[in-house]
């Protein structure tokens, strides 16, 4: 059994790797922090891990981190990148779901960040864990950054695109909508129900934390610089991303063929039959990702239509995704429930 | 493996017996049943299911369902029991979703019903399966009527109480509020999203057809007539439902430690601590209930709060837990997800 | 022109009182504050006020509140009551939306709010500002206690069956369900919309701080002490308040004409036919009241139906109510608008 | 006052206009037709009206049509080019809220809905009514093609950069999100609550029919064919539009006073100051539409945010808009109304 800690416990993307590990068949949960909540069963403050998981929050200091096989962190970004060298040092493998090792540029990232990085060293170390396109990489790995949520669905809804060299990387445009989990379990008016409910908005129109590590995931597959706009918005939906993305073709292809050809085998990523329009719900509680591409009109745009559960494939499932693939296991081990619908 | 087929699976509980059965490790999914879609494979109509049941539709005719080991009726009201005798006939266990078989009093059931019952025979042999009162009548049936979802919420919240004859069963409320997905995958503009979203109300005020299920349910705990006044609310959320039970004490009980007791060993039945306030979402896409009792103020009052996912605890789940008590498997077994919250 | 101003409004509550305000052919908007946001235009924090209100926050000290004709307080609870004194000396009326002068018992008052009264006396002379029964002591009042959202909607409901003394007062149930607006605009963890959207629960079954508001009103009904259960519901919907109340029929009455008798000339209470079940959109963002009375398979049970918006007839609607009272305008002036459905 | 007729009033354009027009100061509400429902009050089924309309839907053959003034169509497609020229004929003008006289191409608008058009010389004559494109064209006009919701939240977001010719106009994107009442009031599977709420698609990418009257009013004002890619995308809340559009900056210009300077003196249309993020609920029942201008990380992109309510700005409340200049009144007259927030 794998013993497994979890850093920042409270928040959506800890609670639901919680539910994740506890139905691992080869993990065993040992430790979960959480400063303010120390001495908290977990379960008081998630109702629905009543009689499943029987961890109480446990202040950083006196969690057996060291005595972990792995460690997550669920944390702020910045947390991560300060506790990390000990636990890599302890013989701990590492998967940060936070941002602290997703971006090479340094200066880029304390930019986006607004912070010194504490360990750049790790930074080059780090594997950026998107299985579909890193997945020997990660295996081989002792320190995963995890990947954001819209760089998941954008990335992989352009990745066959970029890869065949079908369209012009220097002008694309990722129109992603997310739903509020998005936004984390942090007491704020913005996302209150009120709030965010029967409502539609962008947000983050003149710059998002993503874009870089959007940008710096396509330029490697095209291995080029490329162009890209991305609109994040906020959906009055509490799990999903829902990405659309343009761009211009090239060359004339069979667009079904090319996605097809690229997946196939990957367990989870789902092209649909042509015509196709994937909702969120269908991926809602699992870990796919499941994707349309469309030629509208005959033209010369490609539209690329990409889902997934921005908590899962998004954040923890995608963690336990790399975690599998880190300790040598089957790689959908624990990760193969049913998405839930409606 | 266990054979299993549905009858009639494009409706709500249909898809969600199909969730739960392909991932029971002891269930073969062997045939479904619809007439107006056969020919169409399952998962065209259900993306959620891509990957993971590959059955098609096929006409009622055509399905071998003699073959199976149990089927699942998820049909409107009337047809189970034009289908029942010819599968008990053949060996065939039978679960009806609907309501069938779950009044005694055929008179009673035709009035509200607005039909002949086919076969009071069979009525008589039905067990009711709730297997939290019934278990072990449910072991060694043939033929089980699945409880409505209202009437499970309202039954185990009320059950500890009248078995230990401790509230005025002459006059209790059972004031209920249900997800939209409790009205079923039925055209119909009551409950489009722009009807029954950012709203809330009652209907079937006058009289609805779970009110004399509960009150025979209730009258075999009190082994005596009762009165009850039944209010069903729609609610704007997708799965759920919440009963607030209210009765006046006739004596003065520890209310906590009674529901404990009563609920002991139950796996599905989570009674929360005093003060508790258990949400719907606690139980979402979980065969869970929980509950939790109050005496506010210190009164002569018992408030009851009962929370179920109406298509697991309350439909399909159910039936999951009444099969496995059919075939000697363990209760549980198959039903362990975690709910999913957020 | 009356000359308006508003203490605290940066609420769901004070915006709406500028929605309605800033539409009330009498009024002229001339004071707001905030001492959080002082120095900002309103319609920087609410876009929907653009191009029609051009006041900017002001601190409480700058304010010039004196020379107001009216002052609404939409404050938390407490802050009233240390300012109308000053307010009423220099000729000013007062409508506070808070609570600080509902409960006429100071002790009562003291225990529910958790916080000494700082001017008991003004208590006495206020007056509790439900039109529908208190109409003429309004119109000559100084100093309004503008009702709860949850006790406007159960007092309309049960006033025509108290009054008449059809029920049994001793045992009352009113179970009611809130949008999440009634909570605030507070950045809260329980509110957020991944929080709150897509699962229902009760809250303060214990005790609520409406419950003796509620039960005052209905004791002066009465002109006896009554016996009330209250439980309240937060429910996936932004505005509206649904109550559902119970009683036992202690005489034989004709139920829709004692209600309609009651109700009518009443502009905002809108007495259904019988067999109705109102819904709360069908009153959103209007002073509306919808009440159906229903009495089920002809038992001894009266079941009411209430519905009104919480910011509306629940808030700020009645607070403008109130304001023509008070100024011998026409009772619904500014308060015509028509309900948005869908 | 105006005699006003609606033709089809069961769908929510036609609830939209009973509810503006019963609150327009120059408005009598003559007569409303549904086949279905003649005989039955208005307010019998739209609860919301009680006590504000007291008509009765009464059958086409019936209903004193050409006594009106005006008459709108809020009918299916197909229904107003049979029975336009009689009431034009009779001196009645005619709003028409569908999609029979929006395109002048009568081949491609067969071809886009699927029928032969009966009137060709009528959509010759026919005026496009967008007022802030159109404004005195309408005001001499029989007979208005009222625009799409899609096109008019599309259009005036892109119309200041092609009249000013500082886009690429051959490759355009609108990307655009609309809630769930866009899809009309008809029961279908869905638009269900259970399939439309917490889940977010995109559909008719292939093609759908807003996008030739897109392409057509783009063209008007570039004077030369332009490139469109549409993708329009259903999301969980009952009204709002919100369009995401992005096009190839040619010319270096001040976006944010190209957007004020155009937009200056429309009452309608609201350009917020630069940074900003207009969300639907800021035009929620209301005829407004806002709008924000982006150029993101100063590169050659320029992206537009536009939000309308797509019943009010998108349907009944523009067709009132045009219906004020047709007969000379102030053109806000009755659609003043503060948007509803929250």
């Amino acid at each position: 059994m794998i013993k497994a800690g979890i850093v920042g416990g409270t928040g959506y993307t800890g609670v639901e790797l919680l539910r994740l590990l506890a139905q691992h068949p080869e993990v065993e949960l040992t430790a979960i922090t959480s400063r303010k909540e120390a001495g908290m069963p977990v379960a008081d403050m998630f109702p629905s891990l009543r009689g499943r998981v029987s961890l109480t929050f446990s202040s950083p200091e006196d969690a057996a981190l060291k005595a972990c096989d792995v460690v997550f962190f669920a944390t702020p970004n910045g947390v991560a990148m300060q506790q990390t060298r000990e636990l890599l040092d302890a013989g701990v493998k590492v998967i940060d779901l936070a941002a602290d090792f997703r971006i090479q540029d340094i200066a880029e990232w304390s930019k986006w960040y607004g912070m010194e990085h504490a360990c750049p060293d790790l930074v080059a170390e780090a594997v950026y864990g998107l299985p579909e396109i890193n997945r020997e990489r990660i295996r081989g790995a002792r320190l995963i950054a995890n990947p954001g949520c819209y760089p998941t669905a954008v990335q992989l809804g352009f990745l066959p695109l970029v890869e065949a060299g079908v369209i012009d990387t220097s002008w694309m445009v990722a129109d992603c909508k997310s739903g509020v989990s998005g936004a984390g379990r942090k007491a704020e008016v913005s996302t209150l129900f009120a709030e965010a409910s029967d409502t539609f908005k962008a947000y983050a129109v003149p710059g998002h934390r993503h874009w870089p590590e959007i940008r710096q995931g396509l330029a490697r597959m095209a291995d080029a610089e490329v162009g890209l706009t991305f609109v994040p918005h906020l959906t009055p939906l509490i799990r999903g991303i829902h990405a659309t993305l343009y761009a211009r073709l090239t060359k004339d292809v069979d667009l079904q063929a090319l996605f097809e050809a690229r997946y196939q085998g990957e367990y989870f990523v789902d092209v649909l039959p042509a015509k196709s329009h994937p909702e969120t719900r269908s991926v809602r509680a699992s870990n796919h990702c499941r994707i349309a591409v469309h030629r509208p009109q005959g033209g010369d745009t490609v539209v690329v239509l990409s889902v997934i559960d921005n908590l899962v494939k998004g954040a923890a499932g995608q963690a336990v995704q790399n975690m599998n693939l880190l300790f040598g296991l089957t790689e959908n081990l624990g990760l193969t429930q049913i998405p839930i619908s409606p």
